[in-house]
């Protein structure tokens, strides 16, 4: 068995080799004068189970081309099983045809990986469950929520909390951390009373002078928690935390995470937050032991 | 029949389509906040014979990815074919294993666009005409000579001319370009008498006194290209042209070339070239009626 790691995510990929007990394969993944991708393979993986770890943040298309020539590479120097491990999976929201001639990007991404020539896929918290049955080869789905769940045990609260679910969207979620914390849940209900109107924050269940949790699986610019956090607290909540699984945190999220009404916002490093995102609000946990037990 | 261009080379998509006299589908490629590409394909194309215009120049992750997302969506979108022209194909000078655990990406390539949803490829001067059978769909290969002899035929010199390859790899352009224009020749021997010692400079054939034109498929740094031009000089010859199918031109290209004994440098439009790249020295020549005829 090796271990190698791209560029997306080095930390956790050395995390990940402590955890098994393996030093990461040698290897370089360089750019050529003009930008194409260069990777050196500096060891032999000819019959070898092969894992490579690397997530699809951004920058999502150098991140998924490096991965796609490193699959490409191990192929052709023999490796048994080519097993991707991606704790962040890129290009998934895009996962449906919401209007006449949109992309299915997710999907696509899947037979990139396949045709590649992956041959298993480890991943966490895919933005739908469903891009589970957009690959032939066999794919673990992992959960964040455990981790969480576990932060949240080792914190003494002085109030009840409840666990708040932004959108409709996420209540199976909000539902899976509520139940580890023995917890109500509430949902933000936003609602456009007629268009160019500002939207209603209607919150549905009790929070008032709760510790409301709001768990989401990504935070991208942070627009919408932000907003429901403040909307909680304007509705008698005593304090509001914030956690996702995958911390894109792109333009204006550090911002608004700065400038809000979270008190904490709790993350995992399935994506590396660059030293310019770690703020004091935010507070990261590592998948390094999830994955390890995985692979 | 319905023609887009993504983002790489939207000057020669639109030449193209005022050549075959049509208009150019509408469409938006941008970007999500966090680098994710979004296209809007804003016309119909159920039913059509869809061609879609992109080099996958630099920066090249980008720009594959935006074909590949878009060939998803054309695809979705009921074309009837889906044809690609790519005037430069990148990744295709890692087309072979020189070392072991080396990808090879012109494959890969083939592979992902072929995955992806293409029915055909139209495409210029490949680094090596063998990466035409890397691909179980129909290719047609064009050829940049004819249009840089043409160029070369309304230049009226003081001297005979002499075609010279840069390089071994070279010759069976140099004979073609040399062929269109009656002339003889001579080829870039180059050669390191000992390791760690610089290369020697041998020329074969007769340069004294002649117009040596230089010919390459791609001049990316422009390193072997400006001392060929140099040694050329210093042998002997009366004046230096070179010219290419693919300026990729990256990293000290433009410098060395602006301090080179180049007299001046033939292109091709197929990579757009950036304003701060349209020296004096370089002179551009269209493709699109070369691709207009074969769409
Ligand atoms: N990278 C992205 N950034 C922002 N929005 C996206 C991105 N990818 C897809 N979307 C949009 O997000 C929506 C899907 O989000 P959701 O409804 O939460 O599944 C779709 O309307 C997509 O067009
Ligand atoms: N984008 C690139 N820039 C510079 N060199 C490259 C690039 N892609 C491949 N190569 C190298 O160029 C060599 C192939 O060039 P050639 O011998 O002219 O076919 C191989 O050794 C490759 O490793």
């Amino acid at each position: 068995m090796k271990l190698f790691s791209l560029n997306s995510n080095k930390g956790l990929a050395e995390e990940i080799a402590k955890v098994i007990g393996l030093e990461l394969g040698k290897t370089s993944v360089t750019r050529f004068s003009d930008g194409e991708i260069q990777i050196n393979i500096e060891e032999s993986i000819r019959g070898c189970d092969v894992f490579v770890i690397q997530s699809t943040s951004g920058p999502v298309n150098e991140h998924l081309m490096e991965l796609l020539i490193m699959i490409d590479a191990l192929k052709r120097a023999s490796a048994k099983t080519i097993n991707i491990v991606m704790p962040y999976y890129g290009y998934a929201r895009q996962d449906r045809k919401a209007r006449a001639r949109e992309p299915i990007t997710a999907k696509l991404v899947a037979n990139l990986l396949e045709t590649a020539g992956a041959t298993r896929v480890i991943t966490l918290d895919l933005h739908a469950p469903q891009i589970q049955g957009f690959f032939d080869i066999p794919i673990d789905h992992l959960m964040g929520v455990p981790i969480l769940s576990e932060y949240f045990k080792t914190k003494k609260f002085d109030h009840d909390i409840v666990i708040v679910s932004p959108d409709h969207g996420g209540v199976t979620r909000a539902r899976k951390l509520a139940e580890r914390l023995k917890a109500p849940i509430a949902i933000i209900d936003k609602r456009r009373p007629k268009p160019n109107v500002a939207e209603v924050m209607n919150i549905v269940g009790h929070i008032d002078g709760k510790v409301a949790i709001l768990i989401d699986d990504i935070i991208d610019t942070a627009g919408t928690i932000t907003l429901a956090a403040n909307a909680l607290i304007e509705n008698g909540a005593a304090e509001v935390y914030a956690c996702c699984t995958h911390p894109v945190l792109s333009g204006p999220a550090i911002n608004r995470i700065e400038n809000s009404k979270i008190k904490e916002l709790i993350v995992t490093n399935s994506i590396a937050l660059p030293e310019e995102k770690k703020i004091e609000k935010i507070h990261e946990l590592s998948v390094a032991p999830l994955i390890g037990e995985a692979i």
